[in-house]
């Protein structure tokens, strides 16, 4: 069996391209002591890997130059030789981009034994669904009732965002390129959904919303961060997830409505999930209970095959993804 | 005697003229039952009226065309139908911009028997210091030890975020334009000051704080909060009190470090300084232990004359002020 990564090999200025990445057969090593085995099934591609990609400081470690990249991933044990994992074990971990993963057991964590997709712990029961929870309840402190304004509301966060918005008894208008993705966010409950292909944002969120918006949850940055300035009401709440919009063109945007800011006496929060690991177990009872009701559905895109990871990351950034962008291996 | 009053005559688009304004004499009505008139002796001129001369919703209404402006301002009793208030009584008020003010007792605070300047109670001891004060301690909830950044430093509240700063212990890093103002800054205790006429201001803000900065005072906007988005440390937290830059300009900045917003999981807070009312007992109590002791020191850059004051005003965003700018009446 082949045991192929994707190796970083150039760093990108502005948006990636394919010449960004190699992949490369790894050698296959005996295992040493407490060390397991994993060929992987699900592979997550997210935005926030366009940073790693740079040489820069940021929250995550740079992507090595010549090494093989990293994301989540869920895996099969082949192998182990560690206490607590055996044979056809499904784990959740962290060395994603490649086929086989090799580490020591700490590295993994074992799937909970409940009636869902695999693919799920990557996406709603995952980072993904986790960024979302903590973002609407905990950086905005969204209330039922609130009005919450969610941009990319068709991708694999704002999608969760949308979800767990209705669920908690809030009004939602999500943001999306295009008829096929707004149709998507109607599904997902949405009371509102707009395309800021069909005109200035600023004007489609002030249709939507003429008494203005309490909550913002920010995927994308620009013009969609500027109208939201432009909309909200007083005490407004902006949750700042993403600025996918930024990730690659450098930002330089102009913002014409900051000063709104003070007048409505707007509070604006960058945030990463990992800022609330003590609201985990909050999550995961909550989630499986929406995934169990039907409250919160899940919708992928997948990419097949370990030589497709790059063109699925690379799609994420020209709006290729409805819900969360998968990679699905054949184990 | 006189008895005039500043008309907004016209609205201003962008930069105010003196076209705006006209010096009319008010007609001298006889006092109603519980009403005072009062003879003004200090008129305060504030960025925030900018706000005001516009025909649009905001926190406070907008003055109205063809009638006196408002402001807020210390004056004497000279009649009296209220109980409570004599002749000779000092009062802090909002009927500015005027030579006299009538209204029911309820519009007026008489001045407590402390000794201080009566112009102190439009400056530190009023709304400025109070913006000043809960800014910096509850909107930024600025600890001692931290790093400082304030702009406009020179300026009626940067002048009191400055001092109160340092009689909290913190390190202060203050901006202003030019060497004199500059050299004020560093008067007041400032660590460093910034000249903003002299260079970048995100390169500037770089050197002067090369480990950054915990706490960004914005009365700027602009290129200043920029900087501030560039400089932040992780869990930075920015209370936006004034953008000078972006109220007559109608603001159109390009931002670039506004990704650093999520990496750094900065917290951006507009506020007013009466969202605070159930703090003021606390602002009183230690901004006249501050002036007492001398850790807060007061400067005045005073305009004579009811006539001077659109002058005084516009004056403001051109930076001709260092400290609190007034006019002062001959009472």
């Amino acid at each position: 069996m082949s045991n192929r990564a994707w190796h970083l090999v150039a760093r990108p200025t502005g948006l990636p391209t394919m010449e960004n990445f190699a992949l490369r057969e790894l050698a296959r090593e005996p295992l040493a002591d407490g060390e397991v085995r994993v060929r992987n099934l699900w592979l997550s591609v997210d935005p926030y890997m366009r940073g790693r990609m740079n040489d820069a400081k940021s929250y995550a470690a740079p992507f090595a130059l010549g090494e093989p990249m990293q994301g989540g991933a869920v895996g099969r044990v082949v192998e182990s030789r560690a206490e607590g994992f055996a044979e056809g074990d499904l784990v959740l971990h962290m060395l994603g981009w490649r086929e086989e993963a090799v580490a020591p057991a700490k590295a993994f964590t074992r799937l909970p034994a409940i009636d869902v997709g695999a693919e799920q712990w990557l996406g709603n029961l995952g980072l993904t669904g986790a960024t979302a929870y903590f973002g609407l309840l905990d950086v905005a402190a969204a209330k039922p009732g609130e009005t919450v304004f969610v941009s990319a509301a068709a991708g694999a966060v704002g999608s969760a965002v949308v979800q767990i918005a209705k669920a908690k008894g809030m009004t939602v208008i999500g943001s999306a390129g295009g008829a096929e993705k707004c149709a998507f966010v109607r599904e997902l409950g949405a009371d509102a959904a707009i395309d800021y292909k069909g005109g200035r944002i600023d004007r489609l969120l002030a249709e939507a919303a003429p008494d203005g918006i309490d909550v913002y949850f920010d995927n994308v940055g620009g013009d969609h961060l500027d109208a939201a300035l432009a909309a909200a009401r007083l005490n407004a709440r902006f949750a700042i997830c993403g600025m996918i919009e930024d990730y690659n063109s450098g930002s330089n945007h102009v913002f014409r409505y900051v000063t709104r800011i003070i007048a409505a006496r707007i509070r604006i929060q960058g945030f990463l999930y990992f800022d609330f690991m003590d609201r985990m177990a909050d999550f995961h009872r909550d989630m499986t209970g929406w995934i169990a009701s039907g409250a919160v559905r899940s919708r992928e895109t997948i990419h097949d095959g370990i030589e497709s990871a790059p063109a699925a990351f690379l799609d994420l950034f020209s709006g290729g993804n409805i819900g969360k962008m998968l990679v699905r291996l054949p184990g």
